[in-house]
């Protein structure tokens, strides 16, 4: 079996490479040898550490007749994704890390594919086989909740913040430094990568639409001190959470930071590691843990789906038939999302502020649940509350803090985390 | 897709209700309707709590030409290894959740099925995918390390004991109350169960041949309250695992208590969960949790291969093709195990025991890496010693375990148990 690599970077030079160092036992899996004959890069004259023939012309590539899967990995959303509607024309297999561009062109993707094998299990949690899982390992189950925690970089520095009481800005730097942060983190930090990962989860479980836009994305760059110093005593841990939910015949898409019990087991995936737990109506509870990028754990993923294809294997690529309408479920608004909450106020220390803000809750529906204050320091002037609310409206606890943010005690914007499980 | 459930028990009844409670996603999922057209039993007199036409003649379901696909729920190793094979023959396709069978037959019904598929994902840890993602999801690696918590009924106990620093004998009894463990738990608590699925997993992995009589297989009842003690104060936690290793070109596979540093993601599966950490060369770590047994559970698995039927995907029984010979690798004698042990000797205490012991162990090349002794209680004429030692040979321990056994200051049957990570 011919591949072509379409980018050869971090992820294609270790596809390259693992291919050539685990030839035999490749071969042996999939019934046949796996040559990648043709690698595509932007410039010809940088330094790679793989032996694969290189061209920069793309075009080229696409028009030959020996190859038998494209392999794309150059990231971007449009080009990659006229790329490989080129191909899948030419009813020619591909394979994928690419969330971007599954984040917004997967129902277009599965329509071009049809009968043609489309791989992108290196598009979710790198390494983890979570799409072999969830499309098939769990195809008997209807999917009542998917909790993911999708992102490394993210997950790095929460548990940094958590072990070494650090804060969000120091982490960060460190993590620069190491490597598991880029100079801009934003796509990571800001919950956009988890959210492209979250949308194509949301998809085989659902088969719910939507694009990045249409669902909630709350980064961990405001999770403070304080917020840590709660979660510690409260035993919770904060996690940036990836979360798919049906609610009401609806389903909930949303990512964004929580605390969730330290007892699960969710809870114990730490550091740049990925987690992702699936509740299913038989099944119940079962997580997948590992490493969530990198290049060879991308790479891994990237090369099963190849060996699948070798095999023979014929999954629809959403994990139901286009002939079929799984679910089509419709996504909540986010008004509409019902959960618990934890707020911190910061607030002037004085008799009647307490009364004053319980009373504004309670006429806003929220039913405090947990309530803490802890000792002034004798240099501050201000205090800060830290509550927590009984399952309560996502609109009502907005309306809260919108009010809040507004007497004239409160000293600085109230901020919000949602609570899993 | 017509399918027979052959022995509609625990399993077999879960797989009827959920193929009839989830058909639309089903359905949905494999493309084409599955329908349990007849179920076999031995007692038609027996109330069942599923609606599946039934009968206790075998025969006349195996003669059918009508069935697509029969499932083997019966349990036992002789009698439906010659059932199946019968169905095999014919080249109809079974699903089985029979680890037993598969531990003494597996190569022979790889042979047996050569290209009719055969499924079996519910064999190992109930409804984890773990077949599927260490065949499928890990195919482009060379795997380094499997350690798997295999077996409910032991782990709920060892849990049990640690976190309410109970007796074995009574968690045991608990457990049997709440049906977590047979009124005869042998197989369970004697590592058995977790050495059929050990094997299963060592097949894939490393095409490994071997029957249960000939890896090493320990159960947990000689674990004390004093180890556990131990253990939570050296950061350890006890499991029994299920251990698939490749060592000098060899293959280790083992089954017994092991000591695990409590951080590692595996020693945090508690309770009657299972879970499987492995390690590829590639990928890094990967683990895979979730319930190891149950009705639905277990079914979700059996129904997940009746959908990769339908759905016409090809992998190999083992996960690689029969026509090549993956490794093959030979299996490691037990006596050339390498690893790390904790030893806990009851002794006399007086002066000159602690030399006598610690220059037997050098003599014998048993390097201590950890010692501890409590202070005596005053009403107790004997003390206990815990010893850790460095990366040791299995042979060498025996050896040393059996001279100090015949020590006249040892007290009891020294005990050991090995280190894991
Ligand atoms: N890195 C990870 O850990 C990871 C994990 C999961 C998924 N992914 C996904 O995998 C994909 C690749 O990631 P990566 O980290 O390997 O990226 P990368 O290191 O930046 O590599 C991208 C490669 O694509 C080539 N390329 C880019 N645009 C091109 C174009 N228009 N024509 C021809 N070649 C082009 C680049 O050429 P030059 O080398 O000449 O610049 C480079 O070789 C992305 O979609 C990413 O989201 C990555
Ligand atoms: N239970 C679990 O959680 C679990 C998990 C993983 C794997 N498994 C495996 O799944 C298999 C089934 O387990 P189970 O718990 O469902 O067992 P079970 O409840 O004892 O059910 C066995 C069924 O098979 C029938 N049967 C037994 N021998 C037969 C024969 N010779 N001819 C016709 N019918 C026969 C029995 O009939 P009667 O009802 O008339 O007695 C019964 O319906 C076993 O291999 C087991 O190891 C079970």
């Amino acid at each position: 079996m011919n591949v072509a690599i379409l980018g050869v970077g971090t992820v294609g030079s270790s596809v390259a490479n693992i291919l050539k160092r685990n030839q035999d036992i490749i071969s042996a899996r999939a019934g046949m040898k796996i040559n990648p004959v043709v690698g595509v890069v932007k410039d010809l004259n940088k330094k790679r550490d793989c032996d694969i023939p290189l061209t920069d012309d793309i075009n080229s590539v696409i028009a030959r007749d020996d190859i038998d899967v494209y392999i794309e990995l150059m990231g971007g959303v449009e080009e990659p994704y006229r790329v490989v509607s080129q191909i899948l024309k030419k009813k020619k297999a591909v394979v994928t890390a690419n969330k971007a561009m599954l984040a917004y062109h997967r129902y277009d993707l599965q329509n071009l594919a049809s009968d043609t094998p489309f791989g992108y299990e290196a598009s979710v949690a790198g390494g983890i086989p979570i799409i072999k899982s969830l499309r098939e390992g769990l195809s008997a189950n209807h999917i009542k909740k998917i909790i993911g925690i999708l992102n490394g970089t993210s997950n790095y520095i929460l548990t940094n913040m958590m072990k070494n009481s650090s804060k969000f800005e120091d982490v960060l730097k460190k993590a620069q430094e190491l490597g598991y942060a880029e100079a801009d983190p934003t796509f990571d930090i800001g919950g956009f990568d988890a959210a492209h990962k979250l949308l194509i989860l949301g998809s085989i479980a659902y088969g719910v639409r939507g694009k990045p836009e249409d669902i909630l994305i709350k980064g961990i760059k405001n999770v403070s001190s304080e917020d840590i110093f709660f979660a510690l005593d409260f035993d919770y841990v904060i996690k940036l959470l990836a979360i798919a939910k049906k609610t009401d015949g609806k389903v909930e898409l949303r990512v964004h930071p929580a605390l969730i019990p330290k007892d699960n087991i969710i809870a114990k995936v730490n550091g740049v590691m990925n987690g992702i737990s699936v509740y299913g109506d038989a099944v119940g509870e079962s997580m997948y843990y590992g490493p969530g990028a990198g290049g060879e754990a991308t790479a891994s993923s990237v090369i099963a789906d190849l060996i699948d294809i070798a095999r023979g294997n014929k999954n629809p690529m959403l994990g139901y038939q286009p002939t079929s309408k799984l679910e089509e479920l419709e996504l909540l608004p986010i008004n509409e999302i019902k959960t618990k909450y934890y707020l911190r106020l910061r607030v002037e220390d004085r008799v009647g502020v307490l009364a004053k803000i319980t009373n504004l809750m309670s006429e806003n529906h929220l039913s405090i649940d947990s309530f803490l204050q802890k000792p002034r320091q004798s240099s501050d002037e201000y205090t800060t509350l830290f509550f927590t609310t009984h399952i309560s409206l996502e609109s009502d606890v907005k309306r809260v803090m919108g009010l809040l943010q507004n007497e004239p005690y409160v000293k600085e914007r109230p901020f919000m985390i949602r609570i899993e499980g």
